[in-house]
C-alpha cells in the first residue's frame, strides 16, 4: 500500500508527528513526557506503517470502547488485552531481568485480590473450591541459598472448572490465601492441582482471538507472589509438565524454568502431612523460590 | 535507563515479541493480521524503549479504564484521546494525500450526528443556537474547476458558549444541518461565527492535558463533510484568521489552507440575502471546496 507515497507526503506525516511530540515539551514531569512522547511516536508509526484507513480507525475506537464497557470492578478487559498482545509479559520481562538463578517472573493476571486470608503451614488455601488436592512445598532463599524466613507468599488459582472465586456469583473467597516462610525459609500448603481454562472470552478480547484463530486457553498454573524486604517482588506461576496447553498459553506466560513435575498419587496413598483427602487422587509439587535483590547494583 | 541491559536480556525481549507476532500467523484475514502484528511490534517497542515499570503499566491500565468508563453514547473519550495524541490527524493525513488543489482534510471530531436536518440555500443551520450570524458561501468543484451540482454538504459547529447540541440537556438539534450544491455547484447558508472552545476536559484526557501543561482549547472552526459520487469524502473545517488559539489547537487540526478571512460587519450593514439579523453584528466567509477523485489512479 505504500508504493505511491510521495516524498512530500512522507515529509508531511513526519512533521505532524514532530509537532505532536513538541506539544509535550512543557510537561513538568520528565518521565511522563518521555512516556507520552514514546507512545506518540510509536502510535503514529503504527498508523503510517499500516496506512490505517479511517474505517479501520473507527473499528479500533469501537473496539476500545467495547473493552472499556466490558471492564468492571471484577472484570479487567484491558489487562486481558495487554496479556493476549504479550504486552504484559514484555513489561514483566523488562522489569525482571535475569539475575543469577533467581526464579523467573510471569504475568500477574487480572484475578489477584488483596487481603486474601492467611493460612498456617500445611493449611488448605482451596477453602472448598472444587479440584484435586495438591500438596505444594518448597523454600524461599536468596541466590546464595540463604533462607528468607518470614517471606510473604500469596497464592491463588482457578478451580477445576476454570473459575477464580471473583468469578463466582456468591462472593465467597476460595483458592486464594497467603502464608509466611518459616524460620528455615520453608513453606508448605494444600492447594488444587492446576487445570487449563480459557481466559474470559465472552468479550471483545475473546472475539479478537477468534477472529485471528487463536485459542483463549491458558496453560494450567498456580499463581505466586512473593515479597521479602530488600528483595525484588516476585510475581510468577508454576506450570504443570505435560500440560495439554503448555507453550500455546494464550498470554505467553510459560517459561521452561517454571514448568514443574506434579507427582500424581492414587486415593490410597498416604499424604505428606497425614491428611485424609477422602476417596480422591492427589498430587504433590515442589517449588523452591529464589529471590533477586531489589537493587542488584547495591549487592554486586 | 538502558545502560545495564545485557545482550541476553535484549535477545529475550526480542524473542517474546517474535513469539507474539507468530501467534497471529493463522489469522484468516491478512489485513487484520497485518494490523495486529504492526500494533504488537510497536506496543512492545514502546515498552522496551521506555523500560516501562509495572507501576506505570498499572497506571496505563487505570487510565484506559477511566477513558472507557467516561465514554458514553454521547461522549467519546477514546476519540478525544486519539485527537490530542495527534493520531486522528495522522489517520486523516494518511488517507487524504494531497491531490492537486483539492481542499485539505482535518479531524472529524466526536460531535457529528447522522440525519441532521436539511436546509435550503440561504437557510439557517443555527436553529436558534447562540452566536453571531455568519453568512457562508462558496462552490463545490473538482480540481479542474468543474462544478459538482448536488454535492452533499454537512455542516456542524459549537455555539458561542462552546457547546454542540449533543452537549445540551434538552436533546434539541441546533447548529447542524445539511444542504446540496445547486445546479451551478454553489452553496450558501447562515451559520454562526466560530468561537474557540475547550474539548471536554473534565475526564481523563483533560487531566492528561493538565499534567503535561497543554491547553484543551480548540481553534475556532466550522465543520464540513462533503460527499459526491466518484469523489473522495472530504471531512474538514474552516478556521478563522487571527483566531486567538490558532496553531495551538489542542487536536493539531489547523492547516494554512483552511484558515479563512471572516469579514466582520456592524449591525447596520445590509446582509447578502437581505435578511434582518436584528441588532447584531454579523460576519461572512467564502469557502470554495475542491474535491479529489475517490480513486486518483483511475483519473491520472
Amino acid at each position: 500500500m505504500t508504493d505511491d507515497i510521495t516524498p512530500e507526503q512522507v515529509e508531511r506525516e513526519q512533521q505532524l508527528t514532530q509537532t505532536v511530540l513538541r506539544s509535550f515539551d512543557q510537561a513538568a514531569d520528565p518521565r511522563l513526557r518521555e512516556i507520552l512522547q514514546s507512545l506518540t511516536a510509536h502510535l503514529h508509526a503504527f498508523i503510517r506503517d499500516t496506512r490505517l484507513t479511517e474505517e479501520e480507525w473507527n473499528a479500533g475506537i469501537a473496539f476500545l470502547t467495547d473493552v472499556g464497557h466490558t471492564t468492571t470492578d471484577w472484570r479487567q478487559e484491558f489487562v486481558l488485552l495487554s496479556d493476549v498482545l504479550g504486552a504484559s509479559m514484555q513489561v514483566i520481562g523488562v522489569n525482571n531481568a535475569a539475575y543469577g538463578d533467581a526464579t523467573e517472573a510471569t504475568v500477574f493476571g487480572p484475578f489477584f485480590v488483596d487481603d486474601a486470608p492467611v493460612i498456617d503451614h500445611g493449611g488448605d488455601m482451596a477453602f472448598g473450591a472444587a479440584g484435586e488436592p495438591c500438596w505444594v512445598s518448597g523454600s524461599v532463599t536468596d541466590i546464595s541459598g540463604r533462607p528468607l524466613p518470614g517471606a510473604r507468599i500469596e497464592v491463588w488459582e482457578a478451580d477445576d472448572e476454570g473459575l477464580y472465586d471473583v468469578q463466582y456469583d456468591d462472593g465467597r473467597t476460595a483458592a486464594r490465601a497467603h502464608l509466611f516462610a518459616d524460620e528455615a525459609g520453608q513453606y508448605r500448603f494444600w492447594g488444587l492441582t492446576p487445570t487449563p481454562y480459557p481466559i474470559p472470552d465472552d468479550g471483545p478480547v475473546g472475539r479478537m482471538l477468534r477472529a485471528v484463530g487463536r485459542s483463549p486457553m491458558r496453560a494450567s498454573h498456580l499463581h505466586f507472589m512473593v515479597t521479602a524486604p530488600g528483595y525484588r517482588r516476585l510475581v510468577t506461576h508454576i506450570f504443570v509438565r505435560g500440560d495439554e496447553i503448555g507453550w500455546k498459553d494464550s498470554v505467553f506466560g510459560v517459561k521452561e524454568s517454571l514448568i514443574k513435575d506434579f507427582l500424581r498419587h492414587d486415593s490410597g496413598d498416604v499424604t505428606p502431612d497425614g491428611r485424609d483427602v477422602g476417596q480422591r487422587g492427589w498430587s504433590e509439587v515442589r517449588f523452591d523460590i529464589v529471590m533477586a535483590p531489589s537493587d542488584p547494583h547495591h549487592v554486586r
